[in-house]
């Protein structure tokens, strides 16, 4: 049957504590006997000294042959001229839609409950042109761009996707009562792919009312669909109110069929900010006081990023985020009884509460975590 | 002594539920003894039938000579090709720094306690521009445009009142790993003014981290300032924290110390986001009902949210945040002791619970609600 061809899948462990997590997800493929050969390649911030290269040729023809792929975090630098890995995948690969379920964990308390939203966020344009100039000195601009083409694909998606996974609504957010050009074509495009769907719901909601609504009532919303920057806020946000980006699976989607998965808790600022959330107290204290004591520059704040995730972090990182991510793939190949059984057992796990993370607070190794899932399945 | 020479300030009651809540502040200032005497002035969507204008040069005039005014609410309709009034204002009048306090109120509770935060947003430029255009067909930019000039003085704003206040931290929040250039330019602003800060703690944090750790624990964070786009959303995050936008107070600051408070519950969409929540149930069964039966199209929302206004919150509106935000301007004035007792007076009423309007889950008509304010003085 299905379930036991043998597929090849892309691997990009990716940086920091990403070879740790994506270590866990292949223990756990091969204990539910996942018929997944894994084709490894390298991404990521440092040189690989085998290739010479943060990211070759053959890893981008890799996904491409394969048209399925697990990545894990890569680091962003903030300021350093050089284009994020993440955005470059996006773009090479012309991954156009980020689609991220966000469900609150069964036993994982956290203020909300029930919560259950799939952002689907446009993945290659708006904000992220990286068209920006200085005019003149003390005036500089960014271009924002919209496309019907994008748009309309992003949107299509959305609605397929709202379709075919029994969801009601789907929510266009956007701001065009100021960008009345730019978000007013996305609007557009996404009231005539509504207009096909007269069986979802559609609305229209600005996306400074939209924060409001999903903090008071996230029961307001099902699919949310949304232009680039929007959809990283928005998608940030939801992670928040179930427990933060280390739970949530994150999904792209690109022409032709391809999906690589990934751990949205990828770059620098994002651990930074995982960590200086206070998720775990020892490290918590540490960051606070590299980050003042270095008066907070870029280059210290990623350093310091590294050196945590490297000495600190070290068998502490929660695999979740990337092994929920690496059931969604599984559910893009339509291996469905691996998908089930995978998740059940990681919910499990979480939900019994005796095997957990430090970003849980719990004080399990990621080692222990993973043997749990595993005794779960 | 100053608490009782008489000080002429500006009042746009604005649109829609405006004059009721207008009315209110009116009222409870009266009773207080507040030394202003009110400079009224229709501005708003409607033509004021007495001047055939939405908006006169009086009405800006009179904000000039008194450099204190209060603003209730303004309609914004989306796709109109008209400008907001609101920007209209901020624009003509130069209010570059937009300040809204967001705490908890005691005895109103929801899922967070003890919230205390102080957004500050850059209010004249960034997404806001009004630059923007179609290159070819189907494909449309928007300029967002940062200067040196706007970043220095809304920094300067943010840590002049973090000071003022006895406040610990400022965090500035951009998206500089990806506009390197905009967001980065507005970063280093706020590093050269957090060097003459040296007692104000200071940091900078990703938009989308922001809004995670925001939701997850707001507690980490105290004052907040940032670029346009990111105050908007982040202050609507903010205010849904503790209740929603019917509870914050807001003001805007102007060069040469104008001061214009306003409830930022203002615009249609907003309006119409607040009855959609459920915060009065009879509004959001026939908002529900509106939205779907005329295919949700812009003017039907519109429209619909004025009938509601006009219709059905008649006497039902809420006035606490344009009362707060008369508060603020209070405080700008240096009117201390009168600013306390009415905003101990707004906040025991609310803790009391006895009368509540129907958005906080009571009965009260906005008459009692001020009333109740008022023995409470
Ligand atoms: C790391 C960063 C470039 C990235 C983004 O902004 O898209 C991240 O926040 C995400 O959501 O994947
Ligand atoms: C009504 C709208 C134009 C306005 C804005 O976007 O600034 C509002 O949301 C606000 O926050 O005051």
């Amino acid at each position: 049957s299905v379930d036991t061809t043998p597929i090849t899948a892309t691997l990009f462990p990716g940086d920091g504590i990403g070879p740790e997590i994506a270590d866990s997800v292949k223990q756990v493929f091969r204990a539910a006997d996942v018929p997944i050969e894994w084709e490894e390649h390298y991404v990521g911030t440092e040189v690989d000294p085998r290739t010479q290269s943060f990211l070759t040729w053959e890893s981008l023809e890799s996904v491409r042959r394969n048209r399925v792929g697990l990545k894990g975090p890569m680091a962003t630098p903030i300021g350093k001229g050089h284009r994020s890995l993440n955005l470059t995948l996006r773009k090479e690969l012309n991954l156009y839609a980020n689609v991220r379920p966000c469900y609150s964990l069964p036993g994982y308390k956290t203020r909300y409950d029930n919560v259950d939203l799939i952002t689907i966020r446009e993945n290659t344009e708006g904000e992220y042109s990286g068209l920006e100039h200085q005019v003149v000195r003390g005036v500089v601009e960014s271009l924002k761009i919209i496309t019907r083409q994008a748009s309309l694909r992003v949107a299509e998606y959305a609605f397929h996707y709202a379709k075919a996974h029994g969801r009601e609504r789907v929510s266009a957010i956007h701001k065009a009562n100021i960008m009345q050009k730019t978000d007013g074509l996305f609007l557009k495009c996404c009231r005539e792919v509504a207009e096909k769907y007269p069986e979802i719901k559609y609305e229209e909601v600005v996306i400074d009312n939209c924060c409001m609504m999903l903090v008071k009532n996230p029961a307001l919303f099902d699919v949310l669909v949304m232009p680039n920057l929007y959809g990283d806020i928005i998608s940030d946000l939801c992670a928040g109110l179930i427990g933060g980006l280390g739970l949530t699976p994150s999904c792209n989607i690109g022409e032709g069929g391809i999906a690589l998965a990934e751990a949205v808790h990828g770059s620098a600022p994002d651990i930074a900010g995982k960590v200086y959330m206070g998720e775990h107290d020892r490290v918590k204290d540490l960051w606070r006081h590299l980050i003042w004591s270095v008066t907070c520059s870029d280059e210290a704040q990623v350093l310091a990023a590294y050196i945590l995730c490297g000495l600190i972090l070290q068998n502490l990182a929660n695999p979740t985020a990337l092994m929920l991510s690496a059931v969604t793939m599984l559910r893009h190949l339509e291996l469905h009884g691996k998908a089930d059984r995978i998740q059940n057992a990681i919910l499990n796990t979480i939900a019994e509460g005796k095997y957990r993370t430090a970003d849980l607070g719990g004080t399990s190794t990621t080692t222990d975590f993973t043997k749990a899932i595993i005794d779960h399945l």
